[in-house]
């Protein structure tokens, strides 16, 4: 299937658990792989997030907040860059398993951040890459500040870059809720999902999402939400699927119909 | 001890064995690391070679010579750039374990060549890292070529491009024989180390080296000495020495007197 560009994010909870650290969701990154594989979507650019790899470490030696001139900080950093660097080498080994031609794309060796934002991002590499019939994959990553000597790139931040820069027809969000709801869904189980939220009607929805109690430094669904708003104001729509349900990632690529949240214009 | 900086680069031959694919020399990486560590160098940046991780691979799909339209060679890129990143994952960790700050910085992420030549090289993060006390691992790896699609960046050609860009001290190059010799000392006993080679009588020196025999796709002995000439010529010292024998890295990293072969300017 070919089409315009489909950036995937696959969220950190979904391949990971986060109840004890470096703890990979092995059987759930093979489905995933499978599914992508077996829905032969091209052009693909795929970004997951940090999960019990990147969260904990990150957390420990407050990478995000910026290097405060303590050597424990700079091994702390080197620390999590790497485990990001493991978690993501188990993701594309699975995909090339399934003969995906994926390719590793560390976004500590070539973007940097001003006070947490990307600030430069050369993009020769990955525009070849694309153009190549390769499948990036990127990652949420411990990287250099100008300001901050380090912090971390979420890898909500980075989909809506590549989406913007490499004028993407869609973004899809994987995730391990059904998608947007009422409420929080892990808290309430009255929690209702909101199949088609309009932009316009995406604040008062924030607002009834109350934050995720979870280790992720990035900051719950609200904060990852926000950070996809630009991309949705020009144009590129953005569904979030619950990848951790068999076939749901599948579908989602395929367009075909299945239960999930767009995030539309208006 | 803190000085110019120090380019050192690990060959292929020192850190895996070339007798089989994938076969990491483990204990030698965790020595090497362990030296490293000992001598407290910086500012320094490690290069590494691929051994049996990078050259079987990229000369089963013939990566070097860059993209002829095969789907399977776009896998075989895929695969070639993914065993590098987990013969690298092996030294980053050994270093990390010995508290050295090392982050690993993929060449295909950032790196493009022109006809196999570094043509683009994005310096902003590398030259923070270095800022802030990090030591940069960076390796030859299968990059995206603007001729070739994609080809072979040899760890020689880093080393040189980073000791020129960053303007280096010394390089020093750990490899599996004590120098540069008056033959091949892998294929003749009589072979003499050289000590001390002049830019001068280096041409005479490479042509009694016969071309080591090995699987390296970045050509042997001669063709890795020649990548060098450039930083000779501007004033860097490089020193070869074997890296394979125990505590000689350490000595040459601690400007000790041990065995090995300088090359310099005249």
């Amino acid at each position: 299937m070919s089409a315009g560009l489909t950036v995937l994010k696959l969220g950190g909870s979904v391949i990971t658990t986060k109840e004890r650290a470096l703890a990979p969701r092995l059987p759930t990154i093979k489905r995933l792989a499978k599914e992508i594989s077996k829905a032969n979507i091209s052009p693909l650019i795929l970004v997951h997030g940090g999960g019990s790899f990147g969260h904990p470490l990150a957390k420990r030696y407050k990478i995000k907040e910026g290097y405060r001139c303590k050597a424990s900080q700079l091994l702390g950093f080197a620390e999590t860059h790497e485990a990001m660097v493991s978690l993501d080498k188990l993701i594309v080994d699975a995909l090339i398993n399934e003969k995906i031609p994926a390719v590793a794309v560390s976004p500590s060796s070539f973007v940097m951040t001003k006070s947490g934002r990307i600030h430069s991002f050369p993009e020769e590499p990955l525009t070849k890459l694309l153009s190549m019939g390769f499948v990036p994959v990127l990652f949420g990553d411990a990287v250099f500040d100008l300001d901050r000597g380090f912090t971390i790139l979420s890898g909500d931040q980075l989909i809506t870059h590549l989406a913007l820069r490499f004028k993407a027809e869609r973004i899809i969000v994987g995730v391990d809720v059904d998608g947007l709801c009422t409420s929080n869904p892990k808290m309430n189980k009255e929690a209702k999902l909101l199949t088609h939220i309009t932009l316009k009607e995406l604040p008062t929805v924030l607002q009834q999402i109350s934050e995720a109690k979870t280790t992720d430094v990035t900051g719950g669904m609200p904060s990852k939400v926000r950070e996809i708003v630009p991309a949705v104001e020009n144009g590129i729509s953005v569904f979030l699927v619950n990848a951790a349900k068999p076939n749901r990632l599948y579908k989602a690529l395929r367009k075909e119909p299945v239960k999930g949240t767009y995030i539309v214009k208006g």
